[in-house]
């Protein structure tokens, strides 16, 4: 029978303080909901947070949750008034955003996406002296590449074919073996691409989809918005955040034991907010394990530009399962990339892909359909995500200065993330993992009883009152554990290397600091 | 209990032979899915057209269904051999698209695009003699309302507060009425920004929004994969597509009687296929019905520059609820527009924003988060928003061209919507409103009782039927009306008006030619 409104709202609510639960596991302690009488149902309006679609009430996304919302109210705050807080601005680790924190565009990306934006440049003189050689003749290749040099017009629903000849070539030189233009399907980032991947595999609460945790919240939102169920697989913390195959194992029975039918695993590789490089036979051991089980794998492989440890490599699950033998009639993978992250860091371009393999021609078209319904992506980033599959070549005028701008961003990036996990793993009660890849440190912060009670009495989960106070007393933004999952009793955040360099030795002793005095007022 | 996954396909493709019904009027009839045994469970794949998400295989989205598919194959044929058709070249009149068919950006969005996307030539000076001056101080101006002037970042999840400051302004000069720039959700086109509406209102198949039909497809496409329910309204094709309240009480008295909660009203203005431009008073009474109902008014408004009539003008129902005394508290009102549409008719760049008003803060917050789970839309769509809800003003150097250029091209599109009505007109057995704005003619075509008999045969919908023959013996591609729903019994088509204008004539002999044929060979 149908509840009433009332009590689907109040079940929603009591639901939502944990969230999803994995047998007598909390993983996911999200910081509670406003309160009940503020939506209350006394409202002059026809839509209310009581008759919503109520898995858009259940999502949530702590990358842009409530610290956010007090960061940007802080920073509104210091722009009124230079000394209202003890910091003289707000340093955004809450999210992959390199550009935001002054990571400066490459160059010669930038030129192609001006001459494409505008095309006329192209036949005037004066563009010689202002741009590159090879940006040019990229430019006049791309415009060539577009029916009718229609740079305005949508494209094919899954993209401009010559950008996805390129980016299908860009794949084939990265993995040594064979990838088909048509398998590609260009996307507004990686996000819609996974939203299309849930929509398609979830019919109801029944399907189950196995997600790292910790995870990056877009598959727990996702998830979430398309009706389905979380099946957890924690990452080991003590080996690096390794990925056992006998925890898959024990998950998917687990959830099939509960009637679940799992239909996917999503890896994340490099691993966010982990930073793991998973090694390559790990990986085929997970091939392995979809292939046995009849799963989609979902490989986000975002992060295949971002590798700072000499001893590991990316590979892509691509390549993996092609060279254990196993073709496009074998396993079903979706890999996911994007613009946003890699070197470039060209988030607000909103470029990406996916490349699907392993699906029977009657699933293809349905997920042509789907993408059909949203027209195309955009060109834009369509043009950045073949830029990036296809960079500047040896011989090109751009080629020595490209690889100077890309090789000074990662082994920047290098430095920073072993200078934060330094300073990380110098605080007391804190151990922080190495970063071998992606964006990201998750460190584990052993909380004294006496600020967890602070943090319950304030309705906070611990960690996000950790990092509310880090945020009131320092500017730094950092996202709590909890919007990612962890082992019930454990407390972590997240926290970008993405600050520029000058700047790491301040936020370094600005933590350090605050931590020392947190300590100070809580230790048990 | 649960039906097995071979009956509930069955049922489903059933169902999608009808795909909505109303009482005992069939509106919507599409193409007949590939058969049954072609998706026959003995597939290699664990991922079937019998186990994915059955509201994926239910929506439908013809604008680029059948027939595209059909056009993309006899254009390869054609690449292959240029005489391999008796026509030498594919036009689609399929979508509004107009830069597919030639027509050329406007020159200042370009400029501004161009700069903004490699911010370094604004401080080379060979700059000012490849941009206009104004070009150049609009690009300072959008650059330094980044925060940061990181033009590679994501941005606030509603877009970058200037750019919506600029929009609020454009909006308030339209309408003679405030407009917060809080209330502006920038997204990737108005595709993300419908479903975006429709996840948050949908929450079963008792859920019901009220849609014109004839519609454009996205709604049916994105009320199905939301799992909501059609409620449908028939817009008066004999009173110019009129829209009467009589017709939405009564369907909406029926949808209540089968236990549906009606939660929205879309109306398309101008309307899409249609091309009806709605007058003021009709709009006082729309909005007066969803008020006294307590109804969502979605308003899609992304024709709102394309009228060509003198007799009538856009007036959006922002304007008009405020000019009835109806404030923010008054009613839930929702107005799309995007790039894509106007003089402009950016398509590529997947630019556009929702202006959302009243509702309250909880739900407002809802709707900021789902927009938060994507990050941002597409910073070139941002800035394009921007730029055209505040073009070039008299005074500024690229006044005059940019007049010109908008000019030009509305009128020719006044002419081509004239010329193409004419003729349709002049064809047996063909009627057609006047496209008093948008991009469409809708003619209806009374088909002969053997050529019905001949597409039955062909398992084709008889308009389906009649637009494959046209396709095959013109080139030019048009979407039968089944895609757009119908009164049941009568066929139509929609045709773009965007071949370029020393094209129509050809197009006009070719159409006429085929009709000719058609009719002789199917005559009564």
């Amino acid at each position: 029978m149908r509840k009433s409104a009332a009590d689907r709202f109040r079940h929603l609510f009591n639901r939502s303080l944990v969230f999803v639960r994995n047998q007598n596991q909390q993983y996911h302690h999200p910081s509670p909901l406003r309160s009940l009488s503020s939506m209350a149902s006394d409202s002059p309006f026809p839509v209310t947070a009581q008759n919503i679609n109520p898995q858009v009430l259940k999502c949530q996304y702590a990358v842009r949750g409530e610290i956010v919302t007090l960061a940007q109210n802080l920073q509104k705050a210091l722009q009124a008034n230079p000394d209202a807080h003890s910091f003289d601005e707000i340093i955004y680790c809450n999210i992959g955003n390199p550009q935001s924190l002054g990571q400066q565009p490459i160059t010669f990306f930038r030129e192609v996406l001006a001459l494409c934006d505008y095309p006329a440049l192209l036949d005037k003189s004066e563009t010689q002296g202002l741009f590159s050689a090879d940006s040019i003749e990229r430019a006049w290749q791309i415009v060539d590449q577009i029916p009718g040099r229609a740079t305005g017009a949508y494209s094919h629903s899954q993209g401009i074919q010559g950008l996805r000849d390129t980016i299908a070539a860009g794949i084939e030189e990265r993995d040594g073996f064979p990838c088909n233009a048509n398998d590609i399907f260009l996307t507004d980032g990686a996000s819609p691409a996974v939203h299309m991947m849930m929509q398609l595999l979830i019919r109801s609460e029944k399907d189950g989809i196995l997600c790292p945790i910790p995870q990056y919240p877009l598959y727990s939102a996702s998830i979430t918005l398309h009706g389905g169920h979380l099946v957890p697989y924690y990452l080991d913390e003590a080996t690096g955040w390794g990925l056992e195959i006998s925890e898959l194992k024990k998950q998917l029975e687990d959830a099939k034991s509960k009637g679940i039918s799992v239909r996917a695993l999503a890896v994340i590789n490099p691993g966010n907010p982990t930073g793991q490089v998973l090694a390559e036979d790990n990986q085929r051991a997970i091939v392995e394990f979809c292939k046995q089980e009849g799963l989609v794998l979902l490989a986000d492989e975002v992060y295949q530009e971002n590798v700072y440890v000499p001893e590991k490599k990316f590979h892509s699950f691509k390549k993996v399962s092609r060279s254990m033998g196993y073709g496009d009639n074998d396993i079903c993978l979706v890999s996911f990339q994007s613009v946003s992250k890699g070197y470039h860091g060209e988030c607000g371009k909103r470029g990406g892909y996916m490349e699907v393999t392993g699906f029977s021609p009657d699933v293809r078209e349905q997920i042509y359909k789907v993408a059909s319904v949203n027209l195309c992506s955009n060109i834009t980033g369509q043009i950045l995500a073949s830029l990036i599959m296809s960079p500047p070549k040896v011989g090109d005028e751009s080629y020595e200065s490209f690889m100077a701008e890309r090789g000074a961003i990662l082994s920047s990036l290098t430095t920073r993330a072993k200078a934060l996990e330094e300073a990380l793993n110098k605080l007391e009660g804190v151990t922080c993992n190495k970063a071998e890849g992606a964006m990201y440190l998750f460190p584990r912060i052993r909380l004294p009883e006496k600020a967890i009670k602070a943090a319950e009495a304030e309705k906070s989960a611990p960690d996000a009152f950790y990092c509310k106070r880090l945020l009131n007393a320092t500017g730094i933004v950092v996202v709590p554990g909890s919007g990612f999952g962890q082992v019930p009793g454990t407390w972590h955040f997240r926290c970008t290397i993405l600050p520029q360099e000058d700047r790491i030795p301040a936020i370094v002793t600005r933590l350090t600091e605050f931590h020392q005095k947190f300590m100070d007022e809580f230790r048990d």
